[in-house]
């Protein structure tokens, strides 16, 4: 059995999903999201993430991680401030010796939905059938979906970034 | 007497230095940088940072972080980059409950040279002036110099990010 952990970072809201794999079947762990609020300030909104995901990774063990490639906004600020939240989840991932791979956007909607251009909602309805579970927040579909697509792919052809 | 900690992050070098300050005089504690090799895959990278940063924390007992505000790079992806470096190391602050405080490039300079648009070695020159030590690698001047920063303006006008 192997469990995987898929994150979606974000300043403002960081989605976290965990599965386990067999090699054949997939089955749902948990999932949740990490919400920082703007008042915060950005060192207690970015230890929050870190603590948040620390104590995940302890209460669940996964053995990888997966993560969507980054989006890069066209805005240079907004580039930084998810750089920060997904610095954060990747450092802490580190720290904590996991490995994290990468999927691009078109492939995970491909793993989950059979398409690389589905919608939100498509993705978080197939995720739910997929792990035969109900009522995903939004937040939490999306890491669901590459925890599933690493699932798939890592015997491949997955590298650690 | 304040301890405070300049941090000046990097993806592949991050600089760091240790100042105290009682009010009226500057006292140099220590210096350095954390160095990561680009083949070691960022999570490795990142998580490396943070420890690096969280054992000079733990080591020297600052009070408080200087960290420059973010020159945003017109290339979105040398920002999610830098993003990423400086995510990790306001996060670690951040988890170990120490703020963080911004200071604008020119104003760094300006509060360790006298003028705004100085160039890196006046600003080199200068901190080892101020702090009265020799020799300390460029990458950590900046850091000891934001922190010095730090020291003058924090009684009149910082705010924690």
């Amino acid at each position: 059995m192997h469990r995987i952990l898929g994150i979606d970072p974000g300043l403002h809201i960081t989605g976290w999903g965990v599965i386990d794999y067999d090699g054949f079947h997939l089955k749902y762990v948990s999932h949740g999201t990490i919400v920082s609020q703007p008042s915060d300030g950005i060192s207690l909104r970015l230890g929050n993430i870190f603590k948040g995901l620390s104590d995940i990774i302890e209460e669940y063990s996964p053995k990888e991680v997966g993560m969507e490639e980054v989006f890069v906004n066209k805005n240079p600020i907004s580039s930084l401030k998810l750089g920060m939240a997904r610095g954060t989840a990747i450092c802490c991932a580190g720290v904590l010796g996991l490995k994290v791979f990468e999927y691009g956007a078109n492939k995970v909607k491909k793993s989950v939905v059979g398409v690389g251009h589905a919608s939100k909602d498509q993705v978080s309805i197939m995720v739910q059938k997929l792990l035969n579970c109900g009522n995903i927040k939004a937040d939490a579909a999306d890491a669901l979906a590459v925890a599933i697509c690493h699932a798939h792919h890592k015997r491949f052809y997955a590298v650690a970034v």
